[in-house]
């Protein structure tokens, strides 16, 4: 769905914008707030990838209530270090776009990491949107992250390529700034009444833009996934579950997430491994370098289901280390 | 093996030094000729990633020999079309790196594409070099690529963080300026009398630089893993074999690559899939999205050995896309 000329919101995206403005706006406030449990409804902190107003930001917005705190964090280690260090109950870490794989840093952290689990999972379908102090008409430079989403690493593709289309359409000729974050590009947008931002939605709000245009990238088939991390796998409290919106066990699918690094003596580790986990419907298998020895890694397999006891026993001996990561009710359905 | 002061290479990095440069000096002659097949010695031509004096480059001249022509071309993408236009005989593809894990780029050149095989593979040690025309001690300016690899949509790594232990010792407070590329710092120091370069050693032949340091990373442990690719599996002509200095079948290690997008129609065809692979010693399952539909992947698996005609038919059964990448005596032995 691609929003026509003259910002032409439909009712579902516009009832859709005022649910995560709402949001935003109570985020907003407690953004500045340090995470303290003395009242009941300052239970749950999440720390996200910041500046406020970037994807990730949005993803915690949609995916906590706005009862929830929200912490932002320069980097993804920052996010998993505010949760070792409790200074937030959750964290939420990318680990996969639906176009550019899956997030090598992310996975790189669980790989280094044996204190946090990930406790379940959200998704995020990326939107770009055109952020402006006047109309759309008026634009004579606009403001873009040149890789306008958090795959900086990943991707290929560009926020103006992203959206060609509809610049070229809406926009030809406009003066193209680089800024270093989608958010920046928001602030500058806010001090320039003749320029336009490419950001995320709840930019408009914190930036005290207008939503000029909304989907303006020239595919919707980017969506992020994220795991939300936590300091114990089964913090499950009937609080967190509630703030989380998280889904009941009927109709949904029940996934495991396992870290295994085959013993590289052992000269048919890896198949093994891979033999036990056959019994089970697989989901996805990602291998990182292990660092430990040149072509060597170590093993991410998610799975439906519940590995037993003894299916961890007969892995344990034909790996130096496995971890169950996490065992979760997952939204998600294939 | 660290460089210790005032550039006192050993015997053996003299050896290896004047070994590259004696071939760089005629790829260089090369570089600018195009492919022809009109004498036996210009036979054999192989694209890389360019500009001449990469870390690709100089994998390029370790892997053939210098009678082969080397071809530069602009994208990894450039690599796949030489060889598909048959502009190169072969091209010579980064996949995978010791700390960074798999090259996402190539991968799904090799997804999207049936023409192209996997005909061998290389392995390039990187090794930064301190490049200029004069001393280490005169150098007042510093130019280096940011994240001076090949790695530039991986690594969180930099030029300047590799090499840090080194400079703050030799070069402390000196000016540093960033480059598009490791080649362009080379021209820059050429340029520049006060000036050096962190770049492949091949860079000092063609810039006309003295190697005032070898092997000034922080770490050894970065090595890069090339495809060779071709038009056809069996290239393996006695001249291409002579001319790569190809392994024999004794001692070595025989690789298949195999390429599959298991139905996502058929519940468990991951695990069936897998489980058949099993039978072979895995040495590594990667995955990249399929972008048919969201968390639905094509898997490349890298095993030892050759599947069957029974396997491949099984497997057939399970996907909606297979095709053997190629099956070859590697060097590489785990």
């Amino acid at each position: 769905m691609k929003s026509s000329e003259g910002n032409p919101l439909t009712t579902i995206q516009r009832q859709s914008f005022d649910i995560l403005k709402s949001r935003a706006s109570s985020s907003h406030t407690l953004d500045s707030l340090h995470f303290s449990s003395d009242t009941p409804q300052q239970k749950v902190s999440v720390a996200y990838l910041g500046p406020r107003g970037t994807y990730t930001h949005q993803a915690a917005i949609e995916c906590f209530q706005s009862s929830a705190q929200h912490l932002a964090v320069n980097t993804i280690a920052d996010i998993f270090d505010s949760v070792k260090h409790k200074d937030a109950t959750f964290g939420l870490a990318p680990v996969e776009n639906s176009t550019n794989g899956s997030v090598a840093i992310t996975l790189d952290l669980f790989r280094d990491q044996d204190e946090l689990y990930i406790w379940n999972e959200t998704y995020l379908r990326v939107s770009h949107c055109l952020l402006g102090t006047s109309d759309t008409g008026k634009v004579k430079r606009l403001y873009s992250h040149p890789q306008a989403s958090i795959w900086v690493y990943y991707t290929n593709g560009k926020a103006f390529g992203q959206c060609e289309l509809w610049l070229s359409k809406y926009l030809p000729g406009v003066n193209r700034i680089n800024t270093n974050s989608t958010s920046q590009a928001a602030q500058a947008a806010e001090l320039d009444p003749e320029g336009a931002s490419i950001s995320s939605m709840i930019c408009a709000d914190i930036y005290n833009l207008r939503v000029l245009a909304m989907r303006i990238q020239d595919s919707d088939d980017n969506t992020t996934r994220f795991f939300v991390i936590s300091k114990s796998p089964n913090y499950e409290t009937e609080e967190a579950i509630t703030l989380m919106n998280l889904p009941q066990q009927k109709n949904f699918l029940r996934k495991t997430i396992l870290r295994f690094t085959p013993n590289p003596m052992k000269q048919m580790a890896v198949s093994k491994c891979l033999l036990i986990l056959t019994q089970f419907r697989v989901l996805s298998v990602i291998i990182r370098p292990s660092l430990k020895k040149d072509w060597h890694y170590v093993y991410f397999a998610e799975l439906e289901g519940e590995l037993s006891e003894e299916n961890l026993r007969d892995m344990e001996l034909l790996c130096v280390d496995i971890r169950v990561l996490g065992s979760f009710w997952s939204r998600f359905t294939i």
